[in-house]
């Protein structure tokens, strides 16, 4: 495995190998599978639980880690082409990240949305400028768009829990947080769920649609699997015998990158904070997903995080799961 | 072993088991018996030895480790119960500590005293409800009242030293210090000797006597294992052929948490600095301990830290053999 | 080996055994020669390439490492003798530095020059004040005058391209910076290249003389392995069949430690900038090395970083091997 971005650039076998071997290294753990090996951890995005669940997984293969953020640098890392250094920054990410990258055998990056013009974002203008830079193996670990770490947990997420992939009822809400937050996991979890065959409705107020691309990637995804996507505004009519409600904020799409008008926006929306009565017409057993940090009280009800609907831990240790299978196939562990 | 969280909670052959493992682990060292186990460490308060300790011992024993601290995630740690999380902390303990542990074998975990009120850090209110969110094994690697990996460190270096149990003279002795400090190691240190079986004195000036329930539950570690424990302010006394003096400052506990009293009561105290003649009375061998970091000139002078009574270097390596011990016997490793 | 201080402490043929193992960890890994070994990482200063590439080759030797920087420690590390400690540093170096060393089976170290006072700088006062607080073997990750680690890297990056030793012309030359940086790189990189067996030609203009010291001990390193070394600030005349050109910004040894005059000193010479013309009576395949980091359009041109000539990538990626070979030898993975 040459890179491990995007979960479209697998098949749905691949995918599914993913996760069987994601269960197998949990029940059989392979302390020496990468004996040696070293993967560069590349935070230019602040983080806690990827850096920790890829560090772990790293030593529970057998081999190790390090990792680099751009405040280890002397003031910082330069990103602009063909500027000239005569300011702070000592260094520039065109030698920092092809030298990061040769001291491992695969290299993670982490690098957030600019948010500032969506088509630059879309196009993963950034996350790409890094990846160009490097010939080894490497891992998204979260980009403008995509985060497929976090997708191929979820993905396990809901087979440990039985949760059908055809006539499976997975609904993507929108919820309200105080700022606004990138599009990365909602765009790579629609994917994900479409692409696992399942019915999936993203619930969202107006404003807060999702791209047409991404829109029109997971209806391919979909129709490839025998799932389907729709939107609504309506919440009675998408928690309809939902298996799975999977909150996340982001920010308007109407007017991306403006802080402002996005408050404007969003701060009417007060009451999308997940909570009992939304489960009214859901199946009684309908789940709730969340990928972390959550804000409590906020984005969800206290009562539904802390009781039996909620899958967000085991959820979360899936991270480390699911990257120790994306490790062992990437560095030669697997025979 | 589910929880490594207080001396007390093991018997003085089970303590004395786990002297000698690290003792073995040191002479005959073992790096494959941990091999692609991870132990956590969750730091809620700022380390250097116990941080680099636990990293050393892991890797020894073939693992590893992952550390995490607040200043990690985005805008630090929630940790009141119920809050609406709708200022600047993304996450709350409740779910990071969980998940943190989730990564791991066993996790360490260090909070220090919230320093406002002493019947709630007795009762280890702010570590208890760290340690209530996980089920998988702990450390305890400093709360408020508790340093346990300190004290069999300790244990050790008395035995390393040949230093009696019963009928060894141990002196806890209060220092200057120009900020009013945790009870933590004094409480902890307390307890061990007097679990050891030794006779010990705590040597302090008015105002800074130790809570009666720590002076209790030493008294009958002590009844126990055939030792004593007594006070006074009355350093000639106290020093009377004396084997180790072990200097700590810590808060006046007749003032806990009003930094002002505080500040009052042990400004007239710069002459509690351990030197030369502290020991005039004492054994020719009496040995200087202090758990670090110690600052010179005011805990103690620098002629006693360079010169041959003191054991703090070969003190606070004993930190990674004891907790070598502790991970073998938690994690696995031992046969 | 006890100490990895100065190339000039080891044989000519002791070196280039350290550059064969070097090359033979890349083409067959050992992954367990390190079993269970740590290694001590203590940054004064701060690092990248350093902190990044001792990290991976301990993990790729089988072993581990934890770093250490003053950071880490209460409100920072004291470095003065015989203070009385009642400001805020809570710990002192005499106490930290043997206990992180224990915590190893080596230490590596890196402290800055103080760049105050040159005759204590070129003593090495501050790092030889750390290492003579230790009795385990040590590394010198750069101290004021001495950079080792980079030097072996550079020896072999040599060696893997096939520039001559002895008839291999050498220039360092200095570069333009906004900021005066200390003289530890050219410091080694001269006599480096000196014991290597080159012509070695230090380019600067005036004021930027290296100290009379530096210049002997490269001259007696040239003498003995057949090598020479002069200076010029005529570009033309130094570039005249040179193999390689190692660019290197440093500060003014006419007006050391003072920032202004440096300033006055080397404003005027913008136009020290690496540049293709500067290649002009070179050879053909004339090469550019730097140590990285590098200020791009400052020191070097884009298009001399981003051509051919330049080789930074795997000199940079040369440094863990060559650090994987002195640790190998160091901790006993060589029989």
């Amino acid at each position: 495995m040459k890179a491990f971005n995007d979960l479209a650039d697998f098949s749905r076998d691949e995918i599914r190998a993913l996760v069987t071997l994601a269960g197998r290294l949990d029940a059989h753990p392979e302390p020496e599978a990468l004996k040696g090996k070293v993967l560069s951890l590349l935070f230019l995005s602040p983080s806690l639980r990827t850096l920790a669940s890829f560090q772990a997984a790293m030593t529970r293969l057998g081999g190790g880690s390090f990792v680099i953020s751009p405040d280890m640098s002397i003031h910082g890392l330069e990103t602009r082409p063909g500027i000239v250094m005569d300011g702070a920054a000592a260094e520039h990410i065109r030698e920092a990240v092809p030298v990061i990258a040769s001291y491992g055998d695969a290299i993670g990056i982490r690098a957030f949305a600019e948010r500032k013009n969506i088509e630059c974002d879309m196009a993963e203008t950034e996350f790409t400028a890094l990846t160009s830079l490097i010939e080894s193996p490497y891992i998204n670990m979260e980009s403008a768009m995509n985060h497929p770490c976090q997708s191929l947990a979820d993905w396990k997420t809901m087979d440990d829990l039985g949760i059908p992939a055809n006539g499976g009822k997975f609904v993507l809400s929108w919820a309200y947080h105080p700022r606004p937050l990138p599009l990365a996991v909602p765009a790579a979890t629609l994917h994900m769920a479409a692409y696992r065959g399942m019915d999936v409705t993203v619930l969202r107020p107006e404003g807060f649609e999702l791209p047409d691309q991404l829109m029109k990637k997971a209806a391919a995804a979909a129709d490839a699997a025998g799932g389907s996507v729709t939107e609504t505004d309506d919440r009675h009519a998408a928690m309809q015998d939902a298996h799975v409600i999977y909150a996340k904020s982001w920010s308007s799409t109407r007017h991306y990158g403006d802080r402002l008008a996005d408050q404007k926006l969003r701060e009417v929306h007060l009451d999308w904070c997940v909570d009992e009565p939304w489960f009214a017409n859901a199946r009684d057993d309908c789940r709730f997903m969340h990928c972390l940090p959550v804000r409590r009280g906020v984005v969800v009800a206290d009562n539904i995080l802390d009781g039996p609907r909620s899958v967000v831990i085991p959820e979360a240790r899936n991270r480390m799961l699911a990257q120790m299978a994306v490790l062992h196939q990437m560095l030669g562990g697997s025979r």
